[in-house]
């Protein structure tokens, strides 16, 4: 049965939980296919990750393997395709430990960045895992900055080949995932010599095992990594390479060409290399950082009106550690966060389909706003989502600490998101660059992208609030955030004009603003997310109830951001002092509101028992007991050879010397 | 050989290294006599840390108890005594990983709360590891709030002994360290009842597994907890009870007892169970806290002197990542705060040491403060401290989310510090609970300990910096703290009396104010910490060069925290603006500055390579070398059944259906 404590915060929904579902699926028919989907994976107990908690390393990538492997027959046998309706829903279903992700991003940089004929024959094979691909980007000593890449390929005239090689440790290809055990193939990217110039970074397909018996190919070294903080399922890998030859039609040549005689020819900009980065980036957001957040407040909440401490009252029975205030502003802003990033993802997500398009028509104007918005958003909402995930494991206590919790492998793995596909700091910094560039065209009177028009717009201005219940007003919010981002990035800007003015070199200049730069960036992002989130709500068409939680909502990511922000916002005295106390107070006066309806604005997030995988997040709030089951079952409940070696000795008195 | 980019950082170091490392040790001989722990230790193969990160919960279980009896023997041999000079130095020396440390608190807890009787019975036979013991007070429904524990002890007059039980399954003890394998007794906490009335929680001494076979005694189930995110050495327990007696004798009797006749009497506050935790959590700052952020910062500083990416200029080579400001902004306030804490944990022991004086003279005046500086101190401390390690493991891109760079396991281990011995929020409570009696003392006119006297002083005022070199100055930004507490403290209890006086029941009022009580008693230790800070620098003895470097330091935290919650300080306008700027810029300046000896500065925390346990932090900045060598023994190295099982098959086209 349910808790009671947990059951009774269900009979005072002010909205229908399966309306709310709905909307966040994109209609009924979404949410019927996606939980067929996970039924099927969930009922096969292949798809079990009922040991996980207790897995080692090689364990979980066994088990991983099996799970990517089955999952082909699944697919086959239910007419699951990847154009089909299902697909965007398996992996969200099989909650993550599968293999193969790079195999798809293998297949993701060919169809991008291939030739018709590459794509023609690589594809297919890729398809009906004839090969396993992997993504051979990042370096032992070279990261983000792709072009400082080591690993080298030069064109032998002769053969008709290109020679690639691992010049030195530092060029080491590091971290590409599947690499480590499974992958055959992968697409290695290398700074291209031909007849001794370098023509910067390309990609090239590369075998790495004998497709026969899995042994590494002559000239290749390659292995796992080791142990990290999370993703044991995957074999993120090395690779060195030695004089490795593969033929000139192995360099993906949909934009770019070497030719027999040597010639180097180029149809699309450089940049286009980089473009499968930004696509994983923007689909990150969702799987990577968003859903985890909703696991996380889903765990939370729910552990929150079952745990029950101290009192609020002398002679009460203690208290649900929901009705804390404490307790409320750890949790209830990290849930309206999750809602504002899903309205924010169909935003981007919009916003990258249009791009893919005109990008297919060879019409690359779109890249910087598309390129500046990925890196932008990725670097802003997983650093929120992974802070956010770390205030709901805190505010489970003890029990929050516990793998059993589910907690501390989903704060791990999202913090990656904080890393992969570029470091968030330097992502901010490029933003920071388009919003530069955009600032100076706008003020020089030319167009400018749509979302940052408002930098033309900047003057000192006053808020206008006169009370708390002004503060409740989507427009005069969403204008301060725009003000407070407008003035920041400008300011900034003032800085970096100051500096080259009074003489410092332009590099100097800039890296003496990065730190502002980066926070400029970041508000400008987190401005956009409240403007969209207001939007959203503004032309939401649900019932009132929905439409009155969301408003509620939407006031309190607003709020909480700008009573965490003070300063951005008191700085220059858009918002006082007296203002930003009624900010306080219409921020903490929301807390109770959407505490009632905490528990149901997470049970439509509707994650099953099994994707939670966490004995305080279950449906029915059977904490205790089920902590108690799952901890018996830990293998350091068997027999330890310490007693007999160390533990008898020692308490028989038997230790020489003692 | 060293790293040339590692090496080229010591030579222009603008104080001498060993010295300060004597300043932070107290004094040469007392660096002679932790080195010379540190040599014992890590000569000794058993204690190895070598494969750490490659072993399961259960080998991490066995090594660490069986260093914990090596160590026995060790310490016998060399002449090492729990009172000797050596002995503070030997958990820093064994880096954490070694069992029974509960068994310490087990017997602290008999030393501070046992009658002498008790004392002469029970400390002798720990002493002699004649049985091991743990501490067990934490349920798995109860934690901080020590008055809701459900454990019952029954006084059954007839046979003279204590009736422990435990009446559901949220009374079960959960988590206390060393007891889920380990321990053979413990003491145990639970709700006292004699003649039916209940005189709440004291403590017992409890067997739990026999002496002779490690079998559990009657009526008592225990067992590990499984799976958390780090302590993976530790046998956390659980365990249940059911009429399980003990000897009357076996309460622990220094303050209270029951005597034979069922009369309950009682010596000292009640308050005093709690000492033992108040204890714990001043002794934690400094191993589980500062230490990390020590260790952290020496790996985060040293690889991003060796770590090159992208350029600063064009045409330049890749640049160390440590000349990019937004590196320094990230790393350097961090060790910049190692320091702050080093500095003010030296303040803390002392003052508990007064008042341990003054509990043993059964003088228990000096109580209520010691309590609120133990647990706001604790929260403030682990909090910000978690938050450097993270930020520390982020700065390292991916490298430092491998485990192998130590970082994960520091971050995941101080994390636990933020819950374990107290949850910060509600210490932090407790901590404003005390500022809040102060303030109305103070307001009265009453005499308040020297901490809070400057509550009394509150006014309005404002920040007379009229350029930002007056930001370097010491008492001037050590009065804005003090400014910013008093503040937050007084319009606090404002509130609080408006919510009262408006009709607000006491406790709701208490509860409405807790997001801004929390946050107070956070900016009083934050300002004591300043205040200290800048108190240490001023009157250090030592060579000019280290005077110009910690006062360098004690700048950047300070200024760092007026960056950081700028809000806090133009809140009332006492810092303007056009102030605030000014801190921006003296900060950033800073950066620089304190660059320049960022590795010196981590030198001379003086961890061994060992202890570190970290290819990116070694002395000799050997970092790409290391990983990889490293990573050949990961046990993901051997050859997997995966192959054979699935991807053959797959990539052979065996798979039926595919």
């Amino acid at each position: 049965g349910v808790n009671p404590d947990l059951a009774s915060e269900r009979q005072t929904a002010s909205f229908s939980v399966e309306k709310l579902t709905a909307l966040l699926d994109g209609g009924v028919e979404h949410t019927r296919i996606r939980r067929a989907v996970v039924e099927a994976i969930e009922s096969d107990p292949v798809f079990s990750r009922e040991n996980q908690y207790f897995q080692s390393q090689n364990e979980r990538y066994e088990a991983a393997v099996r799970k990517a492997v089955h999952l082909q027959r699944k697919m086959h046998e239910l007419g699951w395709t990847e154009n089909g309706p299902e697909y965007k829903y398996i992996y969200r279903a099989l909650a993550g430990d599968v293999a193969f992700l790079l195999h798809r991003i293998f297949m993701r940089s060919i169809s991008m960045l291939g030739s018709d004929r590459q794509v023609a024959k690589w594809i297919p094979l890729a398809n009906q895992y004839q090969l396993i691909g992997s993504y051979a980007q990042t370096e032992l000593g070279h990261g983000t900055y792709l072009q400082g890449l080591e690993t080298t390929a030069v064109f032998d005239i002769s053969t008709q080949e290109f020679i690639l090689n691992t010049p030195k440790i530092s060029a080491m290809k590091w971290w590409p995932g599947d690499m480590g055990r499974s992958a055959t193939h992968t697409v290695v990217f290398a700074q291209l010599y031909v007849h001794g110039k370098c023509y910067g970074v390309h990609p090239f397909i590369l075998q790495i095992r004998s497709l026969q018996d899995h042994s590494l190919c002559p000239g290749i070294t390659a292995g796992d990594i080791g142990p990290k903080m999370n993703f044991e399922h995957i074999d993120n890998g090395f690779l060195m390479l030695q004089n490795v030859r593969v033929p000139r039609e192995n360099m993906l040549s949909k934009f770019c060409e070497v030719q027999p005689d040597g010639t180097y020819v180029r149809w699309g900009s450089q940049k286009i290399n980089y473009f499968t980065m930004t696509t994983v980036r923007i689909s990150l957001i969702s799987n990577e950082a968003i859903e985890p957040v909703m696991k996380a407040c889903t765990i939370a909440i729910r552990y929150s009106v079952v745990r029950r401490q101290s009192k609020l009252k002398p002679g009460d029975q203690e208290a649900k550690i929901l009705d804390y205030q404490t307790q409320q502003e750890k949790l209830l802003p990290q849930l309206a966060a999750a809602y504002a990033f899903h309205f924010i993802n169909d935003y981007l997500e919009e916003l990258f389909e249009r791009a893919y398009r005109d990008i297919q028509r060879k019409n690359f104007d779109t890249l910087p706003e598309l390129h500046a918005f990925s890196s932008g958003f990725k670097a802003m909402v997983s650093q929120y989502c992974t802070s956010a995930v770390e205030i709901c494991l805190r505010a489970c206590g003890g029990h929050g600490y516990s793998m059993l919790s589910g907690l501390p492998s989903l704060y791990t793995r999202i913090l990656a998101s904080c890393i992969y596909e570029g470091e968030n700091t330097i992502l901010l910094l490029q933003t920071a660059r388009f919003l530069m560039k955009c600032l100076k065209a706008a003020s020089a009177g030319q167009a400018v992208p749509p979302s940052v028009t408002y930098l033309a717009a900047g003057k000192p201005g006053k808020c206008p609030a006169k009370n708390k219940l002004d503060f409740l007003n989507p427009d005069l919010y969403t204008e301060a955030y725009q003000h407070m981002a407008a003035r920041l990035i400008s300011s900034t800007a003032a800085k970096l004009q100051d500096l080259v003015q009074s003489g410092v070199k332009k590099h100097d200049a800039w890296n003496q603003c990065t730190v502002q730069l980066a926070q400029a960036a970041k508000a400008h992002c987190h401005y956009i997310t409240v403007k969209n989130f207001a939007e959203t709500v503004e032309k939401l068409e649900a019932p009132a109830g929905i439409q009155k939680i969301m408003k509620h909502l939407c006031d309190l990511f607003a709020l909480h951001g700008i009573f965490s922000s003070a300063g951005l916002f008191l700085h220059d005295g858009y918002i006082s002092g007296a203002q930003m106390d009624m900010v306080t107070a219409s921020y903490l006066d929301l807390l109770p509101v959407i505490r009632k309806d905490a528990v149901p604005l997470v049970d439509a997030f509707d994650f099953s028992d099994k994707s939670l995988n966490s004995a305080l997040g279950s449906y029915d709030g059977q904490v205790y007991q089920r902590l108690y089951e799952w901890a018996q079952k830990s293998p350091t409940n068997q027999m330890s050879p310490a007693y007999e070696r160390y533990l008898k000795p020692l308490l028989h008195n038997k230790l020489s010397k003692l």
